[in-house]
């Protein structure tokens, strides 16, 4: 037996002390299902994959892995769209599903906050508040854990409503690389005390920490919600009528511009016949007396940009029917061109220049002939295209990669950013850099002293340090 | 000349070649303004104190001072109220004053967004957007500047509607220890790009970093506004109010709690009759259907919690002499006392405690004799004693520290912050240690990595590192 294979038994004994011989995985099929994301990624395996069950466990985990010099990768549902959970390299890695801390710990009504493990997914949390008037708001369509959403900054069709994971989490407990366990802030809902590591835990992909319990914000379910269906004769009506739903206040709950051919997507996956035109699908909310009057105040905005009609969903059915076809999107959009996988991107820019970034986008993926259907959380300035391509096709990644670079430096061009919520992972290291330069240098001197032996998710955010 | 005259003979030579003569000062009575900020904590003068009228000029006065080894204090209005721009001992210090970088830069109307310089005051800023029809919400009281709002993480009377500085930054251009200029985001409204460094130097206090430009957020002035005043038989049935109407998802504007003390400061200084008892005051913002409403229900929720009655205040001259009324409490307390300054406390607690947590704390006031009226932000579970003391007194200080002490202790038990909004400075370092331990050595371990030469505002926040 070499020496690094003795190394290797040594650590997954130690590995095998912590969370006992069940919860510590060496199988192929485990060990495929965590070598990828949902993106077009390409898969690798880890060493082994450990299913923890408490923060104490992660500690001495990751106080081990430390030790060893060891990657780690948490994982929760496995569905980043950049390769975030794709361990590194090299196959030495210790992936860390966290998807059996799944106990919802507190809800405090009366706070509108609750405590819950990392690995708990958003609808779980939603089915458990069930009868108490109150729900968990961020929503990125995938079934996610909240530590999953919070490390990777999530937010979805809620966001101009109700923020992103940024704004609703009060605290993190996390376990930091040498296995120390912090916890960033009490329960009140604001605070001034000290340096605000919840929001530099949210966001950093496992590369600073591992999540293991969030106390999060839950809010009021409005009164009533109406959800509406509004065809636009061009694409850039339907953006300026969002631009005039924000400036004039108007509360909206969801504002989501699908374009024609997302539409054809919609059409044939979900059985429906919605007109094939630039849509925007929006929920309002409140009560009756509010959603009267925003619904009328909509339509003279849209009216005057070119909306066609406009198709109100009252019933919880019809509403859930319009959304789930919205959230189908991903896979919907295989019916456009079966056998092929999305390439998702992730731009978002401030929405003065939203029209013109998304008319231009379409020129371009007109003149590149790749089928890229786009929908967007307009109300945020965040659009994607989900470019259609057959992932072994050497010359097609290429093309969807340039589409995207071309796409990256037009965001940039109009003061945007490469990623709206999706993350950095693996995909958009160098789009980093070029959007922000000094700051990188600046993220990667705290993340190499949070972090000296770099075994926190290595080579995400930053690639090799 | 000894050694280390000559030393800071070179210093200033070198700071006057950066900013010029007449921006450079030594003149005891500019010293002596830099010397405290609006707290009991004693002042202490630094060695001179440099305007500053641009990032680049910053950029290499810090550049200088790290070489140096200078310490160098951020100063804007000098509101702050836990000696935040107090220089530290030995008078080596230099007081970097940004209120000269005073340039609004951009309004965009149509992204509710604008860029400033750091030294902008929230007045200021309202003013110029006068006409607009658009904002800027955070209202901590004083006429802050912006920079310092961040670098406190400031908020007031509107976070329950808008949020603090820290929802309401976009992005921010900071200079590093070493002079690096940073700018930590592009203008998007959202973004998942890396370390959340706007949220990092948000409450950083100067300690990272000197905040030089900033994008804010703006938003919509309401339709239509209207300020109440309502006395309740008891200060339990006004903050149960409270409770109801955030659960209820009641969208109110402001919600202040003022006890029956602070109503007597309030009237005897403002000329004001209104009732002595505990009382809230409160703005309703929205459409006319919007605000009937919203103040029926309101009053529905408060007749149950024994309001006595209610008084709407439409006119905005009415408006502003309300909230006039409430922004001059800290000047209002002198007259419970005259020749006495205020000891501000600032603990938040979760919701569901403040009852209990206010109703302990003025026993507590009561038994220790002290003068100490309550104002609370309390939507946001945050509220203040202003401990009216003679600050040569040494023994009147060390019974208010014991009452702060006791109070902290008591947030503390009920899940509660030290700071809702004034930040640590130097009054709060031990509370920050008690509060949240182990997170307090990560925090640290990302000063010396970015400050290695602890001279961003050295002793604020940790005490001697």
């Amino acid at each position: 037996m070499g020496l690094e294979k003795a190394e290797d038994e040594t650590w997954l004994a130690a590995l095998r002390a912590i969370v006992g011989e069940e919860r510590l995985s060496l199988n192929p099929s485990v060990l495929e299902q965590h070598a990828k994301d949902e993106s077009f990624h390409h898969p690798r395996m880890p060493a082994a994959v450990a299913f923890a069950k408490s923060t104490q466990e992660v500690s001495q985990i990751l106080a081990l892995c430390n030790e060893f010099g060891r990657p780690v990768v948490g994982f929760g549902a496995g569905s980043s769209l950049e390769g975030h959970v794709v361990p590194p390299a090299g196959g030495r890695a210790l992936t860390l599903d966290l998807s059996q801390m799944n106990e919802i710990l507190h809800v405090h009504e009366g706070d509108l906050d609750c405590v819950v493990q990392a690995g708990v997914t958003r609808k779980q949390l939603n089915e458990h508040l069930r009868g108490t008037g109150l729900f968990f708001p961020i929503d990125p369509g995938a079934d996610a854990t909240l530590g999953g959403m919070a490390a990777t900054r999530a937010s979805g069709t809620n966001a101009v409503r109700y923020g992103t994971m940024r704004e609703n989490i009060i605290n993190l407990t996390a376990v930091m690389a040498d296995g120390r366990v912090i916890k960033t802030g009490q329960r009140a809902r604001k605070s001034s005390a000290g340096y605000d590591l919840t929001r530099l835990l949210v966001g950093s992909e496992g590369t600073l920490g591992i999540i293991t319990q969030l106390t999060v914000r839950l809010h009021g379910i409005p009164e009533c919600l109406v959800a509406a269906v509004a065809p636009f004769e061009t694409l850039e009506g339907a953006v300026n009528t969002v631009i005039d739903v924000l400036q004039c206040g108007l509360a909206v709950g969801r504002i989501e511009l699908l374009d024609e051919l997302q539409i054809q997507a919609v059409n044939q996956y979900s059985k429906s016949d919605h007109e094939v035109s630039p849509t925007l699908f929006l929920e309002f909310q409140g009560s009756q007396a509010q959603l009267a009057e925003q619904s009328e105040m909509f339509q003279e905005l849209a009216e005057a940009h070119g909306m066609k009609n406009i198709k109100f969903g009252r019933l919880e059915e019809e509403r859930n029917e319009l959304w789930k076809a919205r959230h189908s999107v991903w896979y919907a959009n295989r019916t456009l061109r079966p056998g092929t996988q999305g390439w998702a991107t992730d731009v978002c820019v401030p929405i003065s220049h939203l029209a013109e970034c998304i008319l231009e986008t379409k020129q371009d993926i007109a003149c590149s002939g790749l089928i890229a259907p786009i929908v967007g959380h307009v109300g945020d300035g965040n659009f994607h295209l989900s470019i259609m391509i057959n992932p072994d096709d050497r010359e097609e990644l290429q093309q969807a990669h340039d589409l995207n670079e071309r796409l990256l430096a037009r965001a940039l061009r109009f003061e945007g950013t490469c990623t709206g919520e999706h993350g950095i992972g693996e995909g958009k290291i160098e789009a980093l850099k070029r959007e922000l330069g000094p700051a990188v240098d600046v993220m990667k001197t705290i993340k190499l002293a949070l972090d000296p032996n770099n075994i926190l998710n290595p080579g995400k955010v930053f690639g090799p340090l």
